[in-house]
């Protein structure tokens, strides 16, 4: 008997599982788009200054993650946009740019949340763009362009006059799966958080908001003014909390970005000559329209509220901070510096959460580089006589411990910067083995996930350990 | 008796440490100059494939490092210079941007190849740089600039008609340590082969050149007649194959580097209005002036034979690729790609040097971020019917695998572009237990490579384990 109980108890030491032992595993992923290193040092040296630690320093494992693209015709690309690595990620397999979750044939590519619904698990899906944008579209619906956004869009769209790709054979009315909005609230979710308010009042085939058919599919559907903490749980949950993308926390003193030197008529007749001078210093500041808009930590603390109540089965949660990125392409620092406390905020609900609940995995990754360079200042070329200063855009941004932060956006002449090609960073909370190496490819991290949630892991495939 | 042996045994395996016992510890430090995740994502793409990996990507330990910069009144500043960091890295101290192994108060600071030199261990110093550049001199020298190259330019000299700093306090007339060359043919290092043989050329106090006062300190001097490889061992080395920087092995074809997009008159008119083309396509191609230039690895070989031939003691050996920077600087994609393929056949050798001599730890780090972002190509708005394209100036270079790498620096409008103010990756191969953490400011570098060579490690400092 005595035996009996040993040899129980090591058992579960040694991980061993069961239905009837083990607890529910529970994957946080948190995406921070655009969150390169070049964003994560600008993170560390304002928020935490130079010599500080983020949260996401602080977690035991770091890697480093391969971000791999395809051309429509399935050659070799090195920057990605947010729609092909949120394929990535959410399916292991490589696409090409604006794709959601289908492959460059277009075939549909499943996800690792519709497995999770498939094994019982509960899904949420939080964030601070539309829920309709490409990176939590990837993890629930398939279609061929990311424009495809509403039962509007999917036939043919057009932005700033420019016409947006449609997506035909993927409408409703084509015996397609609908638009995102469509695919995201039929899907089983239980969570969906975020912005694309504007979305939900479209009609969809019967005459029917989609808010009307998101109700039908037995969601609570939740506004500004409701008091997220006061949710009872379980309840499947659907709040969007703006038109588009939720207004960001900070911004700079005078709604100021980064600006174009000023250069004197002289340094235009020739570059030796004249002068050049740099924006003056900003501040960051509260960004006034930000206002009641929740957390990104708000909605994430609701989300695992209702997620891991009474649920024996665990859950997969993909939590993103989207305006790292949307704030660099409009060349503002302090909007991604504010995003970038956002995520913070939630790796530290995240990190209690999983105290409490000991199965459960946080991977904090990006989904590709971003403009934003941290510059000198001064220039290290200041003693020269000649006007210095960069081609593009700079913000000097002054910090809280007294420095001078210089960014940089000079990837693009025109209304918007481009992503940048770097790998990018890979934090978790612990080492899932051996999926989660110092150097991964995004597909891998789908890989990791997928192990630990579905386990046991599959043997890894021979082009993976060799290359 | 029995026991006595297998208490002996389990001693050794449990990693006790007798000098009776102990092999030799060896310490590779492989500082890739600017190697930041752009740069390594560069020669990852161009050197393996997208999907490929690079050797340093296939090290078990992979970490970023915060770079730590002081202004010279000792606020926080968010970018490096190579003589800054090299001094963070070599004594584990932050400084100002131009110091060499000083505080911000010039005081002299202690090197780890001091010490390992007062220990006994042999020590070496590699570099495609001039052997008096930043980085290797902050290992041997100390002084308040690093123009302070030659007993010619302690005193003062001038670049492009530019004063460069003097350091009278540390000129031998002053009865100081004398100007970096000075000081390091005289440190007792064992082997110093780089560049920078102008130098070695000036006279020193006493009318002699610095080449003779090398000989009286009983270096063999060589020069690129020098059958590397047939050198006997143990011998102290000095070479230096070029008046200062080596000549670097690739180059972009017809020596074209990145260039500025050529735009319509129209365009000058309105951004919205004509036409602007990017640089047409290049392949990057052996550089004809790299001749008979000994490559990094060749060097290197032969410092490890040197340092290692019948040597019970040890030694600290670091190597320096510095022309990953120095080309981003000149905008010349094809010259830091070359210069980082050169790394990597370093990193082989020194791998398959640690096979042989299990006692041996290998760090790969950069000092500090630099200017090269890698672009889309296309452009994510190719669509948009205006001209877009990067304010700086681009190489689009192609790929082994039929890429093309679109390269951009625009930091800077000048001659040469800035460095940048990312954290950096390190690799190792092996975890130096507890200093080697996922997360490192750069002067824990140091302090994990102390305490690997002259352990037992001190406690962490309560500000380093708590920040």
């Amino acid at each position: 008997m005595r035996l009996h109980i040993i040899l129980l108890f090591m058992f579960i030491c040694a991980g061993g599982s069961t239905h009837l032992l083990a607890a529910p595993k529970n994957m946080i992923l948190i995406i921070g788009d655009g969150l390169d290193d070049q964003h994560v040092t600008m993170g560390r040296n304002y928020l935490a200054g130079m010599s500080g630690k983020l949260r996401m320093d602080q977690l035991p494992f770091r890697a480093s993650v391969q971000v791999e693209t395809l051309s429509p015709k399935g050659e070799a690309r090195y920057v990605a946009d947010s729609a092909n690595t949120a394929t990535a990620l959410a399916t292991g397999t490589i696409t090409s740019i604006g794709r959601i979750a289908t492959d460059i044939e277009d075939n549909d590519l499943p996800t690792i949340a519709e497995r999770a619904l498939s094994e019982g698990l509960r899904v949420g899906l939080v964030t601070t763009s539309s829920l309709t944008d490409a990176t939590p579209a990837a993890f629930l619906s398939h279609v061929s362009a990311r424009s495809c956004e509403g039962p509007e869009e999917i036939l043919g769209s057009t932005y700033y006059g420019i016409a947006l790709p449609a997506c035909p054979t993927d409408a409703l009315e084509n015996s397609g799966p609908g638009s995102i909005v469509e695919q995201l609230v039929t899907s089983g979710a239980h969570v969906l958080l975020g912005g694309g308010e504007k979305f939900l009042r479209q009609q969809t085939v019967g005459g029917n908001t989609v808010t009307h058919l998101a109700k039908s599919e037995g969601f609570l559907v939740i506004d500004r003014d409701t008091q997220l903490e006061a949710l009872s749980a379980p309840q499947r949950l659907l709040g969007a909390f703006d038109d588009e993308t939720l207004e960001v926390r900070w911004r700079g003193n005078k709604a100021r970005v980064a600006e174009s030197p000023q250069v004197s008529w002289l340094h235009r007749i020739s570059e030796y000559l004249g002068e050049a001078t740099e924006p003056e210093p900003m501040n960051c500041e509260l960004n006034p329209d930000y206002a009641d808009t929740p957390s990104l930590a708000a909605m994430s603390r609701a989300a695992l509220h209702q997620l891991a109540f009474d649920n024996p089965h665990g859950f997969f949660l993909m939590i993103e901070s989207a305006s790292i990125d949307k704030q660099s392409h409009k060349r503002n620092p302090c909007g991604s510096i504010g995003e970038i406390e956002q995520l913070e905020e939630t790796l530290a609900l995240a990190i209690n959460f999983a105290d409490s609940h000991l199965d459960t995995a946080i991977i904090v990754t990006a989904d590709h580089a971003q403009a934003a360079q941290i510059l000198p200042e001064p220039s290290l070329y200041e003693r020269y006589p000649i006007p210095i200063y960069s081609p593009g855009r700079t913000a000097r941004v002054r910090t809280p411990e007294g420095g001078m932060l210089r960014i940089n956006y000079a990837t693009n002449n025109g209304f918007s910067e481009e992503h940048t090609g770097a790998n990018v960073p890979l934090f978790s909370n612990r080492v899932i083995a051996p999926w989660l190496q110092p150097f991964l490819r995004q597909r891998e991290v789908y890989q990791a996930m997928s192990s630990f949630l579905f386990g046991p892991p599959p043997a890894p495939n021979k082009d993976s350990a060799e290359n």
